[in-house]
């Protein structure tokens, strides 16, 4: 890379999301620095000697006061706290600065930060990209991790361009595709495609564990009960945030698939066999076209929208 | 392999399953000849032409005199279909031919030999390979399917240990590790760990595609979604004849997760945080252990019962 992209990249939250994208941009040398925040000191330890950051703090503002136009603020706590981390951030760092974040719904980082600063600002982007890993934590962190990854951009009629530029640059420095969307439709895509499946998955493991009374039961299951059971290992925490965060899209989401399950299981009940070969079949059309579609080079392109656009939005 | 485990190996029904345990056994040198039956023509072509077996026809007349003891029989049809075969070989099949099958369920299976033979013979093994794919038909023939897999085999009070051993024999010249339990249990762990996952995911895709009034609903999925649902790519037929042959399981472990995700829907409505904490740290702890007992390697020994042991159960 000629030149860097940016000039100073904090991340606030040094766990896998932030974590990786810090050591990915480091490992592309698309920043002159990269400094993590992290609330344990260990962590901060941890960040520096893994070299996923160049230095760490227990506190955002022993690096405030550095920080101006071009510099970049990454948010990747677990959601229900970024609220409070930009209470913070409003105290102590200029207007100049490029805010953006990770977390999984958009729909409550939005209403945090209208509580926080009246409306969005001009300079924070509400971001989130759709890679992660059922572990957790710094040593998580993977600097490929974005790497033909999408990342979805959420901006406001309140968004400037230039911080949206720039923030859209950073995801394609790791790899990554950057799309915009709206914050409702986010949730709504996200809360069935990814937080859906997850409630699912949880609910189906503990079912086992200790609603059937088998003790066997795990210890004849096989490779497709483990894929399909994967996501039931991700961050307890960080997952309670998530269904805290997006209560409105899980609920949609959850009321339409029981009542599906619901009517699939009278199905099985009755015998009616055209029903229940009707619903696999599209099930397993719908989901085929998917990964025959996943397969190909992505069709969308990058959409960096004007001001001009983003304003109208 | 020094000399072959048996002399003629017949599979009826040559699709993923019995596809690749004829290839499978052929590739090793496991048998002296390897013969399958398919009803249509075309699918007996392109056994032969794959290579998958030896010669093929579409009546298993045309080799049912030629049969006797050492032999062994493997029924590979879809589940409702196999009363008819075993109705066949009552009436065309030598009693000192080992016959053994690979159905999803075992319950139907026991009751459609009792039907057909007034109680399940000797000669017949019923059993479970552990393994699959969502491919089908004989193109996915492929013969390391069953390496490293389980096998499962049901025997009853009126099994033959002869039988049985030269059915474990098979499974072990393809690599895999053949494991004993009764009927009721195999029926009631796969019904939870293996057919309530598909009946699931069925569901799931079927409720994001025809449910969600939103036509960008796959477009942002990720790769996790593509895991979870990994298994809705399956066969619908195959699937149908499961759910109708394990109705009592699969409704069993069905009603068990619809309560539990019940559960866990309303703590997420009344933003109950420390039960979904529970459930997720529950679930999580429980798929970790189950991930980790799965990377090492097998403790549970292959236990071949005796004849004696077989007598009592």
């Amino acid at each position: 890379m000629s030149s860097p992209v940016i000039n100073k990249f904090v991340v606030i939250g040094i766990g896998l999301i932030g974590g990786s994208l810090a050591t990915g941009l480091k490992k592309r040398g698309a920043c002159r620095e990269v400094i993590g925040i992290a609330r344990s000191e260990q962590t901060c330890v941890d960040a520096v000697n893994l070299g996923v950051v160049d230095r760490a703090y227990t506190s955002l503002q022993s690096v405030a006061s550095e920080l101006t136009a071009g510099d970049v603020i990454f948010i990747s706590v677990p959601t229900l706290s970024v609220k409070a981390v930009l209470a913070d951030i409003k105290t102590h760092v200029s207007a100049d600065v490029t805010i953006t974040d990770g977390a999984s719904v958009k729909g409550n980082v939005q209403t945090a930060a209208q509580e926080v600063y009246g409306e969005v600002p001009a300079q924070f982007i509400l971001g989130h990209p759709i890679a992660g890993s059922e572990k957790s934590g710094v040593t998580a962190a993977n600097p490929d991790l974005y790497e033909n990854h999408r990342c979805i951009l959420t901006p406001l009629a309140t968004t400037s361009a230039v911080h949206l530029n720039l923030v859209t640059r950073i995801w394609q420095a790791v790899g990554a595709e950057v799309l915009t969307m709206t914050v409702e439709d986010h949730d709504e895509v996200l809360g069935a495609t990814s937080h859906l499946p997850h409630v699912i998955a949880y609910s189906l493991v503990d079912t086992l564990a200790h609603d059937i009374d088998n003790p066997n039961i795990f210890r004849y299951a096989a490779g497709g009960f483990r894929d399909f059971t994967r996501i039931a290992s991700s961050d307890p925490i960080m997952w309670h945030d998530i269904m805290r965060a997006n209560k409105t899209g899980v609920l949609h989401a959850l009321d339409l698939f029981i009542a599906n399950l619901t009517r699939l299981r009278t199905s099985i009940e009755i015998e009616d066999s055209q029903y229940m070969l009707d619903v696999f079949t599209r099930a397993k059309n719908v989901r085929d076209e998917f990964t025959a579609n996943l397969a190909k080079p992505h069709v969308v392109s990058t959409h960096v929208i004007s001001k001009s656009e983003a304003k109208k939005d």
